[in-house]
């Protein structure tokens, strides 16, 4: 069966994710059409891409006026708001959806996109975080795959190939520790919204780079392996990797380990995401650096000291407890990081505002969409509430 | 389907893999039953083998007068000579056989057994060094899967599951650079035969302990891979990693390389080759160590030092001439290294032994069996001579 070439709706097409997956789509012209294009704000980026892949579908789905305006002067037939994200991810020409927006916005239509038939290739964390009980169990129904974009997902989903879920023992998540990895407490509590922006071996958007620097990340990543792979919490571990060779590992019951790695990448997993079951030859386009002995002389293996992060120990906890609990996380989550980018609160205030928005929350089991939606949107408002709180108070 | 009980014969069951091949299936007496055990002259070993086992059938292949006496006191219904192996390997209540034997011997059964259509799980290097050409296309003509059993081959193969032989970029084969990884030209010659027994991470028989410290098995195994996944030697590396911890990996065309690890153990490839394509749980059983952190702190990856190491190097020179140069670097090393053994020659001079016989050699292309035996049984000779001779030429 002829498996190319795979046509590509790209939903988050001018974010970090967006712009490699065009990267790996620029090189393989063969393999992948694009056919749609849908992004937030970036219009002037958004017209380049569309002169560029010529989709035969383009939504921008900034909600501020200003944008739509500009959206329709530069890019001709252009569909505004979230209905053109939902018609781009359900787009009748389109095998895979890659769901690389950022936040709450990816979760309807990627559920959209399932219930069309698309498979799906998945960068968006708070999908999973939020909802992995409604999209898996939808996957199931529909017979839709859904595939990881994220390096640490995309070495363990590696790793299974041709192998049986119920053999797995545990599933090993590497963490590089990101930039306070050997900090000091009293370190990390007065670092500066630039420390925290200088991922030592990963370059990647803003919010997801804070969430490196907390572990915030990691935990979510924990909670998205939880879904994909179905294994349970206890089964999943994290140790930390600073080099960021290995992306992630898994044990089988026999004791056999099998890790996955490359130079730090992410075009490596969007390719392997996009080009499944193939995988194709990267040596002529520039994509991947060839990882060599003895260049890389060593690699370290170090335990994650989760005292010095607690927002790793926060996401753990509201995915145990399940429910609208990891949607509040997600939520709080979302709201100190850009108080913390808006430099208003200091890197370890972000576990606190989480924590403190987490016990005020009213849990509600097996949430619904909407449920969640309106969970998230709850605790990004008692976060801002907290944070006018906290601030009223350390100004008396 | 139902994959197990599998019915078992073990040729060669008093060696190290041999013993270690039982100890796995002491720990499934659901999963593995033993049919028929071979072994050539430990007869008390075998005898208790026999008792614990109860095979139905059971061969003891020495030559010597001596041990067919006892072993027809010892064991009652007792097959005598290589008759007695041959009948082991094709057993027709035999779905796998274990090749396990060590050196030449292993050849024949081996083929035999693939006539007789059983799964072969091979851990006798030789059969694939000497015969590759012959063993590989008989398997592929009778549809028999050949299932690695050393530790390096079954990392490949556990990388290899679920992907494409085409999408392969290179095997990269581990080597623990055995005791003398940082020793200096001058210090490898002059070592004791107890100095090059103590392999610093594997506990295995003499002449594969020996031929660890000179890296020759690391030849071997190339070869052996380049056979087994039909990769050429030029797309075959080999690089150090003194912990013994990854196995091997191979990297793909897309730039992911997968690796496959655990602390070293001889009974986690024997189990992975009798019981795919299950895999079994060990937890309960103390064959395999976990691997855990930060127990594991650390890996380490150098370069081989080829200079330091000539037997490698004549290896991939025999290797990349073919014909009948492969069987005669085998035998040529067997008499090399039982020459060092008994304290006949130095063990540099094992190097330089093998390729005065390959120099001597006159090749033959596209071997047959008996051709191949012939070559290696002319190697030992020769290799006999040329001791004699500069043995001669030290004393004058």
């Amino acid at each position: 069966m002829e498996i190319f070439p795979k046509r590509i709706a790209l939903l988050g097409s001018t974010g970090s994710i967006g712009q490699q997956t065009l990267d790996v789509v620029r090189c393989f012209p063969e393999q992948f059409h694009i056919v749609a294009l849908a992004a937030r704000g970036n219009v002037e980026l958004l017209a380049e891409q569309v002169r560029e892949f010529q989709p035969s579908f383009i939504a921008c789905f900034a909600d501020a006026p200003g944008v739509a305006k500009a959206a329709r002067a530069a890019i001709p037939g252009v569909i505004l708001g979230t209905d053109g994200l939902l018609a781009a991810a359900t787009h009748p020409e389109v095998d895979i959806v890659v769901a690389a927006t950022s936040g709450l916005v990816g979760l309807e239509p990627t559920l959209a996109a399932i219930r069309a038939g698309k498979t799906i290739a998945l960068a968006n964390k708070e999908t999973l975080v939020m909802a992995g009980h409604i999209v898996m169990e939808l996957a199931r129904r529909e017979g839709v795959s859904i595939y990881p974009v994220d390096s640490e997902h995309s070495a363990l989903w590696q790793c299974l190939r041709g192998e049986q879920t119920a053999e797995i023992k545990r599933l090993i998540i590497t963490a590089s520790g990101g930039p306070f990895r050997t900090a000091a407490l009293d370190q990390i509590r007065s670092v500066t919204v630039e420390q925290a922006l200088a991922h030592p071996t990963w370059r990647m958007g803003p919010k997801i780079t804070i969430d490196s620097a907390t572990l915030m990340n990691k935990g979510l990543e924990v909670i998205e392996a939880h879904w994909l792979f179905g294994i349970p919490y206890e089964r999943i571990e994290v140790v930390v990797q600073p080099q960021s060779i290995i992306h992630s590992m898994v044990e089988f019951v026999d004791g056999s380990i099998k890790m996955q790695a490359s130079l730090p990448s992410m075009h490596l997993p969007i390719l392997h995401a996009i080009s499944y079951p193939a995988r194709l030859p990267t040596a002529d386009t520039g994509l991947v650096r060839d990882l060599s002995w003895p260049q890389v002389a060593q690699i370290d293996f170090e335990t994650l000291d989760i005292d010095r992060f607690p927002c790793f120990r926060l996401a753990l906890e509201a995915a145990r407890r399940g429910g609208t609990y990891p949607a509040v996380l997600v939520g709080a989550d979302e709201e100190a990081v850009a108080l913390f980018l808006d430099e208003k609160i200091g890197l370890l205030d972000i576990a606190n505002l989480i924590e403190a928005v987490l016990e005020r929350h009213q849990v509600i089991e097996q949430p619904d969409v909407k449920t969640i939606l309106e969970a998230s949107a709850w605790a990004r408002k008692t976060a801002r509430v907290w944070y006018e709180e906290s601030n009223v108070a350390r100004h008396h």
